[in-house]
């Protein structure tokens, strides 16, 4: 089951996905034009991957890592399908980041790989925007890359686990303005989210709502305002953002 | 107006300080120890600051920053005052750190430094423990040592800003068993609370229940099971934690 969040007449519904539109809790039945879409969940914690498929590691001048390089994102950063987002006025390069977001159904600590499915909930399209401007400083990545307001686009569905039979082989591409620029598949992900899972609940205690946003392939390239970027995985969703002045 | 938050009989309650006791909002007035203490907030978004008092970065052999070093943190590290926290099996360092908590009161954007502390509700105590064996990756501080749960206890209580006319003078220290290993002045902070708010606020907007945690003095020392460390801020609180083993 694909599931939305979206906004109706100033109240926030639930509703699944049904031949192409929106049923609503109440059951009313929506065309997706008619609606605010919302994030799909509220995240709590929202861990990202840097450098998670080799591709891009190698797009970026770095080696491969070792261990999954992860950060945390503000609940400030998500926004819904279709919502603008800011390229600031002083940033040179604003990049698209097409990746799998990965939601925690349950509570977890120290998921052995072999059982990190049992621990999903489901699977969404996120767009990981980053000004690459100002990764200077030691801690990386500094807020003003990662962490403005509405630099993370996800939905528009939360689509069921049990509805993606084999997440690590689905296709990733990005188009800005109808043309693609960014293609991949998850099967390249150095890390992949069963071993996501194990590493990040050795450490800490996952929850239900928490969002894994698991990295991006190469085809990174600067969006400016006007730009339509839409980020799509095979299965799971096609994610459209608008980019404005800041 | 110092505020808290408390558990009794399974229920959780708002409660004031009152001549050394508990009011609670029901009415009634409680022995600090009779009860348990929850985080005095519900942190939305915790921002902490890497080496932001001088001598610190030198006791860590870094150059002092040039702009503010943030990272944020999960709210599955927030512990409450008198709770346990684990030090991993496999550490080597396990340092405490003394930090003023600034919470916000209000959604805040683009905040000038001059306005800043009209946007604080108050100021608590927090103990940003870190796992220094970990440093190493890309990404700094990584989530081994930073985000492990309960590594952030934080209380006990919420003192209203309004009752704190000076944060910027405020005496700091750390008592580990009863003996004072760390001390130290917010005012030696290298960016002040309101260069923060102004900072931060410039990238993102802040909102209320967002903590800011504010940056630790020099002396650090390693803690083990056992051991009772009670971080200490003039007039904010007396914070007591009990390392235990992971």
């Amino acid at each position: 089951m694909k599931r939305a969040r979206i906004l109706l007449d100033g109240t926030v519904h639930a509703a699944v996905e049904e031949e192409g539109l929106l049923r609503l809790s109440d059951g009313r039945l929506i065309a997706p034009e008619a609606v605010d879409w919302l994030p799909p969940v509220e995240p709590r914690t929202v861990f990202a991957l840097g450098l998670n498929y080799a591709d891009h590691a190698k797009e970026l001048a770095f080696k491969a890592p070792e261990t999954p390089l992860v950060f945390l994102k503000g609940p400030n950063t998500i926004a819904g399908h279709r919502a603008s987002t800011r390229r600031p006025a002083d940033a040179t390069f604003m990049h698209y980041e097409c990746e799998l977001a990965v939601v925690i159904g349950r509570t977890a600590r120290d998921v052995p790989r072999d059982r990190a499915y049992e621990v999903v909930a489901g699977y969404s399209v996120a767009n990981d925007y980053a000004i690459r401007d100002y990764l200077e400083n030691y801690y990386r990545p500094n807020l003003r890359v990662k962490n403005r307001d509405g630099c993370t686009p996800l939905g528009p569905w939360l689509v069921d686990a049990a509805d993606v039979p084999d997440p690590m082989n689905l296709s990733l591409r990005t188009l800005v303005n109808g043309r693609v620029t960014q293609e991949g598949s998850t099967r390249d992900m150095i890390f992949d989210v069963p071993h996501l899972i194990a590493y990040l609940s050795s450490i800490m205690t996952l929850s239900p709502g928490d969002v894994i946003l698991t990295g991006t392939p190469e085809g990174l390239a600067d969006v400016v305002p006007g730009d339509t970027v839409t980020t799509e995985i095979e299965g799971i969703g096609s994610l459209v953002n608008h980019i404005v002045a800041g």
